[in-house]
């Protein structure tokens, strides 16, 4: 069981340069707020205020969802998850981290679970097509919600419900899980109407946190997904992320890196690049939680301040042939976190056929494996000789142990990242504005006027080309 | 035939304030530059300089790939596709915008084509679960390299080169069609010495301007596209791009307007956010074309700009629920083009089941095609609201006629780009650092100076935590 490191030589002065990089006084200067920071997180954990931090212990839980899981995997051969953002994300990065590569085209032999669609959109094309395509007697349907009122998972679910009611008849009941609140809401109530399988969003774990829950792990264990190993890699960084100490605490080195280079190197976004196609959804993953947690026009105390680093999804060797020209050239405005793995599951040799072509020849006898490495290694390079603070998170390789580190220790830094631009890292009120929006133009009631409002705002003169 | 549309509206002072928005004298202060960029880039067309322009016109050539694409489709049920960059993204934004929703899941029949993987990384687990997953005698390779000196490329080549030896004996040749430079390079040697099937990629046309070229239309032809379609929505948005007024030029008046908002209101980035499933990969197809072209060290007298704008992809309704409260709260950074659908081939309407309950009855008697329009203006008004400059593409619907308007559209967009900002949008120097660099590594002959230099070069002191 090895630890995921951090490499952050590149960040600093002595490689980049002073423009660009940090000196240790950065973080000296920093240790004093650090410490109040962890202080206040320490006793909301405590308090009982931040659950999310206590999840990686939840093992009796875990049980039961694997037992669930195998009771799934025997009655179906697919899940769908209905569900968007925080019900998705997760469960789409754990899918592609240790799911089988091509997972639902292989047989459910190697496969080892339920092939896994996460439907976290509304495009009529393609949710029509996922529900044509697949066998509906074969397919469970998580619907993932804990208030129960979002919007597009309970379109789906209403669409689904009908489905299954119109076309299996009586049976439908079980081919529906839903996971939301303990006790509230709308789908809660659905389910105690229907007596409808059930599990549970906890209190005070807010969507972007939930990796650790049923709502991303149900899914992933009916998938075949070894969730007491995540579980244990979060253990494991929860224990490394006890300390205080910037320069010891992985969660909060990454995060003061961020924010350092953010407000005094002008790192407005950062660039997140796995080597590795299995950590690709953690970036993405990552998005939703770095940019929803501290994009905020608001500080703590009510004063504007329109905060955010931008996260960027970005894949590596690939995005050397589309992005790289700009990371390397353009403007100095972007940190860059690189996932490297130092081991992949298969080894794929080069054979040498053309030896007498030097153009290409060298790469015979090697392995993508040493590729992929020596182009991580070329992008380190090309970074760092042109002054782009990088840094590489390591990965011995991508295991559940070493993915669940992962998560949780981006967790932690988000949370450590909205002290230090003092920011609530848990709310998210600028999603309002479109959800109002939508209630009021699908007619819900009680925004009648609302819905005059906006009209009567819109311009009436377009300008079109 | 519809045309597609630029509504900028929200783009400009009246929608959005003075602080953000643009006013009409920024435009016309830009014309006389934009006339001589537009007189400039006509006579290099004119010269033959530029030959992207006129490969709509190319329609001889099309039809000869459509009968190699029916040959193809008669023997093999899969195509993989090598290649990256410029050789990938292309065929992926036509296949997900053109091919059938789950396209690579469902019968041939319902595909009207093979199935179509674009092979993109060197990942040993992928590549490896690839060519495991797939039967060898039902599939075709389509290596496109204009150099054939890419390394990712040529290793997967190398290493499915000796499989379909080993496996298949005598009959290995007809599973290869290589894409290269008429006459040049190793893949052309390679082809002439073997006697492979070849296409030919265009002089003067750089990786990420082959979308009209045999790079993407023949594994388009082979997915079943319509690629003669995609031609004649090209020459159309040609027709339309023939003016030097910014103001009825749509190319023209996408390039100023991210040209005006990131020199005059500090837009750094540009978040293309298509409203539609299929259009999600024209999102990551333009991200290459904006960073490789735009994203320069040196301007066109070779002064130090570091210029470009940082393209970033998003999908909606999903990324509301992921990055919309980082765009309508944080910083003032960002220009938004919303990417709207008006009609799509599905019909999906939400069934009535819960009439009881306020806070999801609103939703049922409608449709998803109904609730993501709203959601996409709900987004528009957010953005609006909330002073960031946005703008929406709208497309009749999505089909092959204005897929070929778009993708044209932001070509010629990019050429005019390049322009403004005075770099040079066709070459891309700064991907040589990474390349040089793996060379060296992988021992490439003539390098073992090089590789000396890197290996003393590198920081022999690591921070690691």
């Amino acid at each position: 069981m090895q630890d995921i490191k951090i490499d952050y030589t590149n960040i600093m002065a002595p490689a980049i340069g002073k423009a660009n990089g940090l000196i240790e006084e950065n973080f000296t200067a920093l240790s004093f707020r650090a410490d109040k920071i962890h202080d206040d997180l320490v006793s909301r954990r405590k308090s009982g205020d931040k659950p999310f931090y206590d999840l990686p212990y939840k093992i009796k839980e875990a049980k039961e969802l694997i037992k669930a899981a195998s009771t799934i995997k025997k009655n179906f051969s697919n899940m769908v998850v209905l569900g968007i953002g925080g019900s998705a994300l997760g469960t789409t990065a754990m899918l592609t981290a240790l799911g089988r590569p091509m997972h639902n085209f292989v047989s459910s032999r190697k496969r080892g679970g339920v092939r896994l669609f996460v439907a976290d959109n509304i495009d009529p094309d393609e949710f029509g097509a996922l529900l044509s395509t697949l066998k509906l007697k074969d397919t469970v349907f998580n619907v993932v919600s804990k208030s129960g009122s979002t919007a597009e998972t309970m379109s789906q679910f209403m669409i689904v419900l009908d489905l299954l009611k119109n076309k299996l008849g009586r049976g439908w009941k079980k081919h529906l899980i839903l996971t939301t609140d303990a006790k509230e809401g709308i789908l809660r109530e659905i389910a105690d109407t229907y007596r409808l399988k059930t599990f549970v969003v906890p209190d005070g774990v807010g969507g972007r946190f939930t990796a650790f829950t049923p709502v991303c792990l149900l899914p992933a264990a009916s998938a075949g997904i070894d969730i007491l190993g995540m579980l244990k890699g979060a253990a494991r960084m929860d224990e490394r992320c006890r300390t205080g100490d910037l320069r010891k605490n992985p969660a909060y080195l990454f995060a003061s890196i961020h924010y350092l280079q953010d407000t005094l190197k002008g790192k407005k976004m950062t660039v997140m690049m796995p080597y590795s196609y299995r950590l690709k959804d953690v970036a993405d993953w990552f998005r939703q939680l770095w940019a929803e947690s501290l994009g905020k026009a608001r500080d703590i105390d009510g004063n504007p301040v329109h905060a955010g680093q931008t996260p960027i999804k970005a894949l590596g060797a690939t995005d050397q042939h589309s992005q790289v020209q700009l990371y390397v050239e353009g403007p100095f405005d972007k940190l860059f976190c690189l996932l490297e793995v130092e081991s992949f599951k298969t080894e794929m040799p080069i054979p040498e056929p053309f030896e007498d072509q030097p153009g290409i020849s060298y790469l015979g006898g090697q392995s993508l494996n040493r590729l992929i490495a020596v182009e991580k290694d070329g992008t380190e390079y090309a970074l760092t000789t042109n002054n782009r603070p990088n840094m590489t998170i390591k990965l011995p390789e991508v295991s559940a142990h070493t993915l669940g580190q992962l998560l949780y220790m981006l967790e932690v830094a988000t949370a450590f990242a909205g002290g230090l631009y003092r920011v609530d890292a848990f709310d998210q009120p600028g999603v309002e504005f479109g959800k109002q929006y939508a209630y009021a133009m699908m007619g819900r009631a009680g925004y009648e006027k609302k819905k005059a409002e906006y009209e009567s705002g819109k311009s009436k003169k377009r300008l079109v080309v």
